[in-house]
């Protein structure tokens, strides 16, 4: 899947060598050192037989958005923030996956035999679904991200997880949310759906009939498995490419409507008109580099793999670029393997740093022909002025630029 | 990335409706019963929120292989399956993934800080890599499965999980081993590698140059985060496509060398030519419907999603055919998602069950052409008699049948 084979000369026996493996390689030993014995062996017990776990070693874990305590005083705000400043590949682990909720912080412990889908409304013969009726139906398996409206470059984030961690993605599997508009007969004149959790607070999302009759997801698996408590167990929406707020988690009933509905999720929209609060919530553009990213302390100069992601909610990634000089000029990313429609997609670079003080930018491009813009395009679009505390209105796909002082410490360029 | 609709009529709306769903339907409710409140709501504690876990109303687990104890009286033994009967998408969760050592069976555990990767033998610049250094080099992240040879349809097996367990897949990251071969500079003649783990008696396999220097990954990632400790944390082999025993784990050490080596992991193997051996273990295409299967109890006739997983050594699938009639007549089934090179694929077929007596079988063609067998052909080519306790010589990738009884209830065919 990759155009271009590595080139040797580029990693050892160029100027730019790696650092440690520069002095093993000139030492030329015929035997170089074998690595040690393991530590110990761990015998295997009849619960890591059952379900395995993760090694010891491994600490990345999520944390608190933005410092924020969770829950909040009044029990409703929960921002947990995915750690990409450690992310591989393209999916989320499900442990890991970001969590975002406005709706009551305490997560619905529902018995799967017990839950029920209700579609009603405008529809000629409405319908209640159990878990089992859902997985007998056709199903689809895609992967997409989900990105909750705050995820956004800030002057504030010490951590990419900060500023860029409210979005992940995984493989979901379920029924189109079409095929159970269809099977219940949506009637001629509703335009829309509203989408209702099972939250303490019954937390609901408007969204418009297009949209759901289109590639909406009912979904109960979530990475080969059951969708986790905490993204919505048994059965949450996926609406690809909206902002997270509507992908509405512990579904239990859709109801079809003739206009858009003003719920209690949408205090976040109450600047705008309310049909450009739902419609202009499609996630635009937008890519991180997430190694080297703020935080991280390069070795030394030499060779190294810029690494990272890019998304869109208007589709698949057709491209992406990255500076290695602080915008004054750009390279053809590789895209690592197929990018998928509304899914993060790994992008890659390899970089020779020469030791000297630089910034790292990556910019992506949407099959739509949308390009990721920068924070001043952004700012001069609004008119507001572009000072360090700038934060956009609205959803923010702005460029991060990352800064590689010589010292090889990384740091985020609006801080 | 389907290419049919779905059909309401064939839902609802015909002879053969849902069997809960048609109740509900015929009711014409205009308020149909709600989904219950949740009998509890849970309280996000610091350990949920750092790394998530799945509800307490999953209980998939993975099990033992073929009633073998694990570890057996020697320690060597561990045959873990992974539970197919409530798989979904096409990734396997890394806590399910199966797990088959015969290499001893108890687990190193290896702190990354210490390990390295030598590469030696028949190489210009013998080289030892260091985790950080390997993370510095050009990754790849793929979908690929890995297989044990023992995985095989059996008249014993009561599962699915004891048929077809010993196959998972999960999305790799890594670096690709001609990457490392190149650095290290392979010397002309030197046309196999023997590729070695860290486990107590030091497994290894022999593998020849050509597919080292193809698609082979020394993988530090999976399914996005860390490789798991059962499987080879933090370093090991993906030999796409090639039986499980190639896919060395807790990898250490690469030795370049002019010949197949007979290793202690070729117990399997002797009873062929040393050559033929590595040579002929790519795994052949095949195929097997994970809904409805054995031990699986159908409601009532009426509507069903026939689902199933596909994969091949031989590359991505291209093809998938569903009976519903013991293998009279064949149809396409629609392939989920896009078919990616030696990698578990999705296919699915809606199926109108009568209600009468049938038996349900799968069948895939790879990219190559080659078409999955059925016992009955491979029976006759090893011209070995088709008895209930047959067992294909090496490895087998012939057709599952299984049986549909007039109360819904589903059988193996070969028991």
């Amino acid at each position: 899947m990759e155009s271009k084979q590595p080139n040797r000369r580029r990693f050892l026996k160029g100027s730019a060598a790696l650092v440690g493996l520069a002095a093993v390689g000139s030492a030329s030993a015929q035997t170089p050192a074998a690595a040690p014995a393991p530590a110990a062996f761990i015998k295997g017990s009849e619960e890591q037989i059952a379900y395995g776990q993760r090694s010891r070693f491994e600490t990345s874990v999520r944390t608190s958005h933005g410092g924020r305590k969770s829950p909040d005083a009044f029990g409703l705000v929960m921002h947990v923030a995915t750690p990409l400043q450690d992310s591989v590949g393209v999916i989320t682990p499900s442990a890991l996956h970001y969590v975002a909720t406005t709706r009551g912080a305490f997560i619905p412990d529902i018995d799967p035999k017990e839950h029920r889908l209700m579609i009603h409304g405008m529809v000629d013969r409405p319908l209640t679904f159990t878990m089992e009726d859902l997985k007998r139906l056709p199903s689809v398996t895609r992967l997409h991200f989900v990105e909750c409206a705050a995820n956004r470059p800030s002057a504030t984030a010490k951590t990419i997880q900060d500023s860029h961690g409210m979005t992940s993605c995984a493989e979901w599997t379920g029924v189109l949310l079409s095929t159970l508009l269809k099977e219940a007969g949506v009637q001629s004149g509703s335009s829309w759906i509203v989408a209702e959790g099972s939250e303490e607070v019954k937390g609901a999302s408007s969204i418009p009939m297009e949209k759901a009759m289109n590639d909406c997801i009912v979904a109960y698996g979530m990475n080969g498995e059951a969708v986790r408590p905490q993204q919505g167990y048994p059965l949450r929406l996926l609406v690809p490419g909206f902002e997270g707020i509507f992908n509405v988690k512990w579904l239990r009933r859709i109801k079809a409507v003739d206009q858009y509905y003003m719920t209690y999720n949408d205090f976040g929209h109450l600047r705008q008109e309310p049909e450009n609060a739902a419609l202009g919530y499609q996630i635009g553009p937008k890519s991180v580099i997430t190694f080297p990213c703020v935080g991280k302390q390069l070795p030394g100069k030499g060779f190294y793999e810029i690494s990272g992601l890019a998304w869109s909610g208007g589709g698949a990634i057709r491209r992406v670029e990255v500076s290695t000089n602080g915008g004054r000029s750009w390279t053809d990313a590789e895209i690592r393997g197929t990018a998928q429609r509304m899914a993060h997609t790994r992008f890659s670079l390899t970089w020779n740093w020469d030791g000297t003080e630089t910034a790292l930018l990556s910019r992506c491009t949407d099959e739509m022909g949308k390009i990721q813009p920068t924070r001043a395009q952004v700012a001069e679009f609004f008119k507001v002025p572009l000072v360090p505390t700038y934060r956009a209105p609205g959803q923010d796909n702005t460029i991060q630029t990352w800064k590689i002082a010589s010292d090889g410490s990384v740091h985020n360029a609006y801080s």
